[in-house]
């Protein structure tokens, strides 16, 4: 085991092999760049990156992290420079994980006129990056835990996830945060909307952008009356989820949102609900770690056989479900022999 | 093996226990109350699911494949249920999977009243299911493809896939339609944001729906741009990708929506290409149902060891990926032995 590792109690298995030298001597020594290179290895699934990830964990949970979700076009992507503009004054090291492949802080030059991120790519005290959805089954979710994890280990105090609030991953991301605030606009439809798409369960606090605009006040009543009938209330830390309202793109109602973002997590921590629900986290996230390496492994036996798969179930001669039941009995078969699907 | 399934090649493992006794029978009848509980079975993972789906695997492959994918608020429901209407009237029998839980086709009641269903909910040759994200992951596509095979085996000859068009899992279900219409509204955004969600990957149609509200033009002329610019063209089967507009509520370009979706299916035929894409789907169906059967035998292992596991990872003393290397050695070691962590 390598470094920050050391101290724990002995164990068989390996969580594969090691990361790359010196990245981790980098890493501790808060070099953004090795930062980088830490969560393309994540989102790459380089060799040795789950190795990275246990030799930083014990540094990871300092971070306060805050899901900003909605539906796109809701403004997440301005409201989430300005919490991170606030943080920063206030001296905090601030990472930023968008999501949203709409965020302008996915996109690079395309939008980049529309929210100024100039002004703040050269703050060294902020880290900002975009995750990809990737192929693997449930993938996105994992690694964007896991970028979490690392800018958390890495020393930055505030971590923001900006996801789109639609989509059965996306949801999923939310739920690691430990405070989600779910942005709306009048032109998102209507609370009840919000609240089938299950919103509602992940909404700690409800943000109604540019409120300057028509159906503002509709939109947070809606939700308040929402919130009475469907019980908005989070009885083990005793907190009422409050309907708030913002114009992200004038700062205004930013102050407000601050304030019940560090009220909703004073709650979390002095009922003790904060470590049961980190610890929650971690349990799905080691779930979805070992499921991970199963699907790698079954993926390079699947490789090998591709083309008489394919061609079995071009013909017809097979279904997807026999095929399926082969392949399971030749992973238990090579598994029985010694052998090892992934790494032969 | 049961019925169906009887003519296909001798082979050695089953895709596990065997559908209840009758329903195949009551389905193979057309049954409309079979093929809900078939359906059901797949959303839940009852025992012997995936034998049914295997014994009806054969009569797969008639039904055309329509994808009806957008924002949420785009009008999709209306749409769909435009193009059920008009395909009932041609005398064909239709199936609707809406995947999106702010669809008035998941509502029910709560919406009923922007979207009358009553007309659609007597007549015997629709059948209407929505359906729910579950926890396993990759679970949603996986299972909304299988209610799909379900009513395409069942008879329906036109299946319609609502699908809100952001998320990760929600476009994987829009890749397994033979046709994707990609359904935007003025509000939406414009057709950059489109594209840098990947709805332009998808897309086979667009559909500028609400196109009697202002900017409906200038949303035309940018996907028609981006088109041009991007390359909207489906060079396998010499489709340029169309930009269509309508206005679902009054029933307004649907007749020509209809018309290139004919186009469309007819070029994806002709091409040969229709026959090599649905391949592609059933060999990722074929991985998908693999990896689902792995995590179900990983899960009823983590079960068992479920306390143990909470403790190490609330004290800190193992990391997730810990954890999850030492439950992959404990599940080879399960394997190995001849046994099999999902039945016992």
């Amino acid at each position: 085991m390598n470094g920050v590792g050391g101290g724990r109690e002995e164990r068989g298995p390996e969580p594969g092999e090691e990361p790359p030298a010196g990245l981790l001597e980098e890493f501790g020594r808060g070099r953004q760049r090795a930062l980088a290179r830490a969560i393309s290895m994540v989102e790459d699934e380089t060799p040795g990156f789950e190795a990275l990830l246990d030799a930083v964990h014990e540094r990871v949970g300092r971070a306060r992290r805050i899901g900003i979700t909605g539906p796109p076009g809701a403004g997440k992507s301005t409201l989430t420079k300005e919490l991170a503009r606030s943080y920063r004054q206030e001296g905090l090291r601030v990472g930023v994980i968008a999501v949203d492949p709409t965020s302008p802080f996915s996109g690079g030059a395309l939008l980049g006129d529309r929210v100024r991120m100039t002004e703040l790519a050269s703050d060294r005290g902020l880290f900002i990056r975009s995750m990809a959805s990737r192929g693997s089954l449930g993938g996105l979710a994992t690694s964007t835990r896991e970028a979490a994890d690392l800018m958390d280990a890495f020393g930055l105090e505030r971590v923001l996830l900006e996801t789109v609030g639609v989509g059965q991953s996306e949801l999923e991301i939310a739920r690691t945060a430990d405070t989600t605030a779910v942005v709306l606009v009048p032109e998102s439809g209507d609370g009840i909307q919000a609240m089938k798409a299950g919103l509602n369960e992940i909404a700690d606090l409800f943000v109604v952008n540019k409120a300057d605009r028509p159906g503002a006040d509709r939109l947070r009543k809606e939700l308040e009356i929402m919130q009475r009938i469907r019980g908005g209330r989070d009885e083990e830390i005793d907190w009422e989820v409050p309907v708030l309202q913002t114009v992200a793109s004038e700062a205004e109602g930013v102050g407000e949102l601050l304030e019940r973002l560090d009220a909703h997590f004073g709650r979390l921590r002095e009922s003790g609900a904060l470590e049961a629900r980190r610890t929650d986290v971690r349990v799905e996230q080691a779930r979805s770690v070992l499921l991970r390496r199963l699907e790698r492994a079954a993926d390079s036996q699947w490789e090998e056989r591709r083309d008489e798969i394919r061609r079995r179930l071009a013909s017809g001669e097979a279904s997807p479900y026999a095929v399926a039941a082969e392949m399971e009995a030749a992973f238990r078969r090579e598994m029985a022999a010694g052998g090892d699907p992934a790494r032969s």
